[in-house]
Formats: structure tokens, sequence, C-alpha cells
């Protein structure tokens, strides 16, 4: 077939990506040499890695090319912010079925682009890997940069601290819902018209926008502790409280009108943060409540069963498409 | 069924993964937190990244798990070595299916951690991701510091330069070639007993062990230009000659008792680099040849058709199994 991967090969597949993917400002060499080489001046480097895979990850059906780009990006930015580090580059690894079309990786590289346009200007794509899968895979590896600053650990809350959200809570998990609920047919199987006409309600779980320079923000303004919510506020919570040696205890007022979703829903990204006693919040921080003495977490007082959560070895269900 | 990745769960997983994980003595900060941190002690770092796919790059009858892990190291170290980086740490993302028994990572950490003990003493693991998908997959991204010197690029032999060589040319591919031969049975699907009865013979393919430590030595000795051999000495080395813009010349007595083997074979991860005129070659590097004027490659002056290697969208055949 004309324009799939096997016809055109690697090295003419490369050269339709090439000019699609951002530039870093970082990089001292890029794509093309056995490795890049990038610029750490502070004399360390954050590094992340995560993986997305085609079922238990995303659906082709549901997702475009370009959702699986900007998401890939988005996860790895939020990794990095989460130290308190500004992101300055991508490698990313794409593994994709050999009769796929030329476009599907066109349309990965381009959400790449435009996510580290919209969340990290400056951050780029330095390197990277194409191969053949039975299974369409993405792994990015991101970077960042402390700019001199202390990494912001899940380790250093303490009792009094403040706990604060920059981001949504729940709303990639209340559209990932509503894809399983009605962008599916009648056997169950997702269907790309119906999850195309419900896009504007999606966007939250298919292409996430996590406050990336939130993340630099809350390090200068004195965050304690930090990390982004990918497995939901109880279960991310909890691993701050368990690292810090407290207890989270959050006021079911700070948590909108659907508490439970708000606790269990994962993959939104945002940040999750500890400030001292009476520091001013960050802009785009709200308050969610406060760090007590004691262990796990807490709502108005009443422990909260964070039982609930995305395991990738026990979450997925491969029959469901 | 009890040990499997789905019963254990996650956290469980990564419990047995860690304690058999190399440490990196440039870590800064580890696994268990967003992400990790790396010292660069002259400003600046090396990236590159590999990922190895079950069907195009290995089948699980003829690699163990520590094979895999070792050549997943093998490979991204020889990349960093290539330009002239000393390797420093490496970040693994590993997607394997839900029923896999937990002995398959084990293994695969067992790999990673003698290769980086062999090869690139220091260098470890210092982070990586855990998913499920049907096929199993491992993406490294390997780091490396330059030590204050400049890369070596490919682009950088000029006519007179010597090229040289270090680690075996062809030996990958002469095993892989025995394993497609004799370890497959009647109905030419791999066969784990007859691979495991040729062990001695096909440890060049399935486990290599690149000169990663010669890198830093032909940078030091001022090699002029660099790269490892992936896909061929062929098309590896035409690579070299077009970035560098000079004819590589190979003496045919230096190529071994097949030089079309030699030739075409990938997969060596050896190291070809060029050095200036009458340079000393550094310990483990021999003569190739000579870069002359012109373009391409050429063997006792003949010019050389390099069209076979590797490519992973033409190259893989799914229904080999």
């Amino acid at each position: 077939m004309p324009g799939t991967l096997a016809s055109l090969g690697e090295a003419a597949a490369l050269s339709r990506i090439f000019p699609r993917l951002p530039s870093a400002t970082a990089q001292l060499l890029g794509p093309g040499d056995d490795a890049a080489v990038i610029a750490a001046p502070d004399g360390r480097y954050v590094v992340t890695t995560d993986m997305m895979i085609h079922g238990p990850d995303f659906r082709l059906a549901w997702s475009t090319p370009h959702d699986l780009g900007w998401k890939a990006a988005a996860s790895n930015l939020a990794d990095v912010a989460a130290m308190g580090a500004v992101p300055t580059a991508l490698v990313v690894a794409i593994a994709a079925p050999s009769d796929s079309a030329i476009e599907l990786l066109e349309g990965i590289a381009d959400g790449l682009r435009e996510a580290c346009e919209a969340m990290a200007p400056g951050c780029g794509v330095v390197g990277g890997d194409l191969s053949v899968s039975p299974t369409l895979t993405i792994a990015v590896t991101a970077f960042g940069d402390l700019q001199g600053r202390a990494p912001v650990l899940r380790s250093g809350a303490s009792v009094g601290d403040t706990v604060a959200v920059s981001g949504p809570l729940g709303e990639a998990a209340a559209a990932l819902r509503i894809l399983f609920e009605q962008a599916v047919d009648g056997s169950g199987a997702p269907d790309a018209r119906l999850a195309a006409a419900l896009r504007h309600l999606t966007a939250a779980q298919l292409a996430p926008t996590p406050p990336i320079a939130a993340g630099p923000l809350a390090a200068a303004a004195g965050a304690t502790a930090m990390l982004d919510l990918s497995d939901g506020l109880a279960i991310d919570s909890a691993r701050l409280a368990q690292a810090s040696g407290v207890t989270i205890d959050f006021d079911s007022a700070s948590l909108g009108s659907d508490p439970v979703l708000a606790l269990a829903g994962g993959e939104d990204h945002s940040l999750l943060a500890t400030f001292p006693p009476g520091a001013a919040l960050p802009p785009g921080f709200r308050r969610l409540g406060t760090c007590l003495a004691g262990a796990g977490i807490t709502v108005d007082g009443v422990p909260c069963q964070c039982d609930s959560g995305w395991d990738p070895y026990r979450g997925w269900n491969g029959a469901a498409g």
C-alpha cells in the first residue's frame, strides 16, 4: 500500500517526521548522530520516562494521532514539572504496525510539537527511535532543568503545611466514562464516529493540558512536596502523605460537586503540592486541605478508603477492545 | 496464576525488580519520585533511546530474559560510547503481557545489571515505567558524560584519516543465521530447546558485548568521527562517509575470512572510528582502511554495493514467528 510505513521505509518516514518536531533551546546536538547532546546549565538534569500502549492506555478509535502525541508529551512534562523543573527536551520511541499510514506518525509529531508549544515553550524533541510492532507503542523520556533549585520531592511535607492543587480534579476520568458509555457501538467496541461527536466533552482525557509552568512556580514559591496526579487524588496524595509521614486532610468543600470523582479519577496530571503554613499560594494553585499528624488521608477528618486507582497489571480488560 | 504480573500488581512487581537493578554513581535522586535527578559535571549530557520489540528484534524462544536486559543495555551503551562519552545512567520502560511470570522482569533486571557491571561500571538504572502490552517491549534511554570533551560526530572524518574498528564484524549476523537455520522446528518456528543447545555459537547475537570503554578512549586519542555498527559495516560506514564528505576505502585483507559477512552483518555494535593520519590507534582498535576523496565506500578501490541492511519497516516478516 502506498503511504504505509512498510512501503516508505525508515529513512523516508523519518524525513516526513523531522520537520514537524519541535526544536529544543537546550539542544547542543540534535537528531542524526548516535546520540543527542543537551545542555545542563546547573550541572544536573531531571529525567522521567512513560510509555503509552494501544489498548490499556488509548484506543485508536477514540484518540487521533495528534491526541497521542499531545498526551505522550503532557504526561511526561507533568512528571518533570512535579519536580519543580522546567522541561527542556524529549526523546520519543515509536513502534507501529508496518501497515500504518505515514499520517499516523505525522499526527503524533504534530501533537508532540503543539503540546510543547502550548505547555512548555522551548522544550523540543532531540532524538528518537522508530520500530515496527503489532501493538502501537509510544515511549517518551523527558528532561528538565532545575535552574539551581533543589528538586521538590514527595517526602518534604510537614504537619501544618497547606495542601494545594493546580489543574482539574476528575475531569479526565469523567471524560473517560463518557467514552466508555457513549462512544461504543452495540457490542461495546470503541466507535470513532460517536467519539468524534462527543469530542467537546472528552478533551480532558484524550488531550489533557496539565499546568506545566505551575511546577517551577511552586518550587520557587517554596513548595515543600509535590507530585503529579496520574492515578487520582486519593492514591497519589496517600503516596505523598506516606513519603512525608503526615496525614493529608481534605476539606470536602474544596473537592467540587463530585468529591468521589475528584478523589478517584486519574490521568488529570494536575500538580498536588504542599506549602509552608501561611505561605501565599502561587498563581493557579487552590487550597484543598492541611497536613496533620498521623498517616493516610482524611476528608473533613474522616479516614478515606483509597483502594481505587489504576494498576497497569490488574486494571486492563484486554477483551474491552 | 500465582507469580504472574496480573496477580502481583505493579507495586509488588517493582519491589521484586528494584533490588536487582544496578545503581548509578551519577545518580543524585533515584527511582520512587516523579523523576530522577542525574549529575552532569561538565554542564552537558548525551542522550540516546532504542526500543526492542518481540518479533522484529527478538524471539522469546531464543533469548532468555537475561539476554533481553543485557542486549537492551548493550545496544544503548554503544550509542553513548560512539559519541566518545562514558555511560552514566539508563531509564527503562518495559511493557509485558499481564500473564507474564515475574521471573521475566527479574531476568531482564539481572541482564541490565550484569551488562552495566561488565561493560560500563558505574552506570545504573535511575528510573523506569512498567506497562502491560500484548507485545513484550523494552525501551531504554541511556545517558553519558563527555568529560569535558567535544562529542565525536559522524561528520568529522577527513581525507587521509585512518579507518579503524573496535569489536567484532559479522559475528552477530553469523549467530543469527545459525538461529534461523538450526534453532527452528520442522515448521520453521523458533525452538527453545534447539536454541539452548546452540548457545555457545549464538551469544554474539543474543547477548553482544560491544567495546563500550573503547568509545571514550577513541575520543581521548583524537578520533575525528565515530559511530556504532548497528546496521552493518557497509551501511554504517556509508553513513559516516556521507556525513564527512569522504570515500571510505577498506582493505579486503582487514575484513577477515568472510568479507561479505563483515560488510553486511548488523547488530555487532562495534565502534567504527577515524583517526588522523599517523595517529597511534588506541587499545582495542584495528585498522580497516583509509578515507579518500570522493563519496561512498570502496573495497581495495572497487565501489561497494551497500543496499543490504536492516530497515525496521521493511525487514520484518511478521509471519516468521
